[in-house]
């Protein structure tokens, strides 16, 4: 099970001049306030929506796999949040967060495509930050093998909070949390809140991008960052992009290649799926070799297309 | 310029089982009520979200092909409103129609895409169908070269009304209006009406499918359906799916082959890019053929994704 932002994807094409022009940082995230949104969308070009969030895509693509999921997040109650939770209870996840019924509407990430598949992203999010601890569903949590916590949500106090908590649930009932870095590590302060949890013992299988993995450890080479980890965290995974992933566990580390894309266009939700496809391969007792394998074949059919859910069978293109 | 439904289409893949189990006729339209919706909404798989709409869908046509375009229809004042809004306006489309501040939400299609690439739309309307003569642009309508109604609109009163009022406008102005058959007509009592008011050189521009055509005309063989409208139509056209595509206009007949397309993903808006093409190539003065190469130039692209508005830069498909 997952808890991380509810959230709808709202994904258009642009050149890069656009990016240029609104003073964009290509492939990174940003957050916006509900008018910042309204004036980029009205910037925007057509669009199509697609259920989103980090942990939500993963959560999305452990159900694809074949796997149970479930699925704590805040969403509005309006038309982009039963779009939100049709979309994730439709291909199975468990999704029983109550929609907040007052406050911010739905969240929406505003998702900038260019002609090399990038994605710049731009989100609002909304109820989505809304979450509190006692929206958690703690049987759920004690009786799933995994939880895994999104880096986006941890900014914002009281979802800090419910990650932290749900963590405790997980641990004391025996069971594995994991956590995925993400480019919020960049915000001032949030760097050093993460760090304490990862050394606190808090996060069992830590996901990252080599970008985030350097930011978080501070430390110049791979290397040296993998070195400053491997005591905190049991499993330590890290994606290259194009140059394919690592995973650290005991003392032993294995590399792989990326999985072959006929064309690659969009790499929304890389990431995402490359930790569902290692977590599903994991719970169903994979070696470390496996997971990783799975990992970027769903990678690899999340950036063939637009939207980070699948939309081939996964089933199909993984063997568990 | 059109008017039609201002819709947002609902799109998830399904297998031929789902289509049998509810009884769906593979490849029609239904017009389903909320709670309808709701239920079908529920058993759907997971979906994405695209603006949709028939002449909506022609508007955004002729706009990514470098021409002007207006669109006049109907939402409400919610989020899938905002999204349609947007994504017209993006387009350059001119739509400043007032959403509705209360009754039903924005119209929703429900389109179910077998693996045959047929879609199965099931289209609750809701806002939609409360479009009134008053919401009329007049100066919008005697500026078009082109006033382009759907025939999807043509069951509830008031938008027959508004629809029926615009072509006297355009006529007044001496513009063309265009007519899109669509299989509502299947409808019992629609067909008469529909063919009364051709019938009454409403229509300078007919577009239909065979099926639409032959149910128009209630004849078998589609030259004697032909016969039958060439003196209430000045130009005629007739889509025929892989078939290609057909025009008579003032006696002569002009027939091509559809264009070729690698793979087929999703027939929706295929007629509605047909006519897209078609007229925008008629408004810069070419041929027939060339207006129905355009035509089906435009109905290709369409069918090779998901959705029934452009994904490629139309202007570089068709030089016009």
């Amino acid at each position: 099970m997952a808890i991380g932002d509810a959230i709808v994807d709202v994904i258009a094409t642009c050149d890069d001049a656009f990016i240029v022009e609104r003073a964009l940082t290509k492939g990174s995230m940003q957050l916006l306030n509900a008018a910042e949104a309204d004036e980029l969308y009205a910037a925007m070009g057509p669009a199509r929506e697609v259920s989103g969030g980090s942990a939500a895509n993963s959560m999305a693509g452990i159900a694809a796999l074949g796997l149970n999921a479930g699925f704590i997040g805040q969403v509005a109650d309006d038309q982009l949040g039963d779009i939100f939770a049709h979309d994730m209870t439709s291909l199975g996840v468990r999704f029983e967060t109550a929609p907040l019924t007052e406050g911010p509407p739905t969240g929406r990430c505003l998702i900038l495509v260019t002609p090399d598949a990038q994605r710049t992203m731009n989100t609002c999010p909304g109820a989505s930050h809304e979450l509190t601890p006692e929206a958690l569903d703690e049987a759920m949590i004690r009786s799933a093998a995994v939880t895994f916590l999104e880096g986006y949500l941890w900014g914002p106090e009281r979802p800090r909070r419910a990650m932290l908590r749900a963590a405790e649930i997980a641990h004391e009932a025996g069971r594995t949390v994991a956590f995925t870095l993400s480019e919020s590590l960049c915000i001032p302060g949030r760097r050093e809140g993460v760090r304490s949890m990862i050394d606190a013992g808090t996060v069992d299988i830590l996901f990252g991008n080599e970008d985030e993995i350097r930011h978080l450890t501070g430390r110049g080479g791979l290397d040296h960052c993998i070195a400053g980890l491997a005591g905190s965290v049991a499993t330590l995974v890290i994606t290259k992009g194009a140059e394919g992933a690592l995973a650290v566990e005991g003392g032993r580390r294995v590399e792989i290649d990326a999985a072959p894309v006929r064309k690659i266009v969009d790499t929304t939700g890389a990431g995402d799926l490359f930790a569902a496809g290692f977590l599903s391969a994991r719970c169903r007792g994979r070696a470390l070799e496996a997971c990783l394998a799975a990992g970027a074949t769903c990678a690899a059919e999340i950036i063939s297309h637009f939207g980070a859910r699948p939309e081939a069978d996964l089933k199909e293109l993984v063997s568990l």
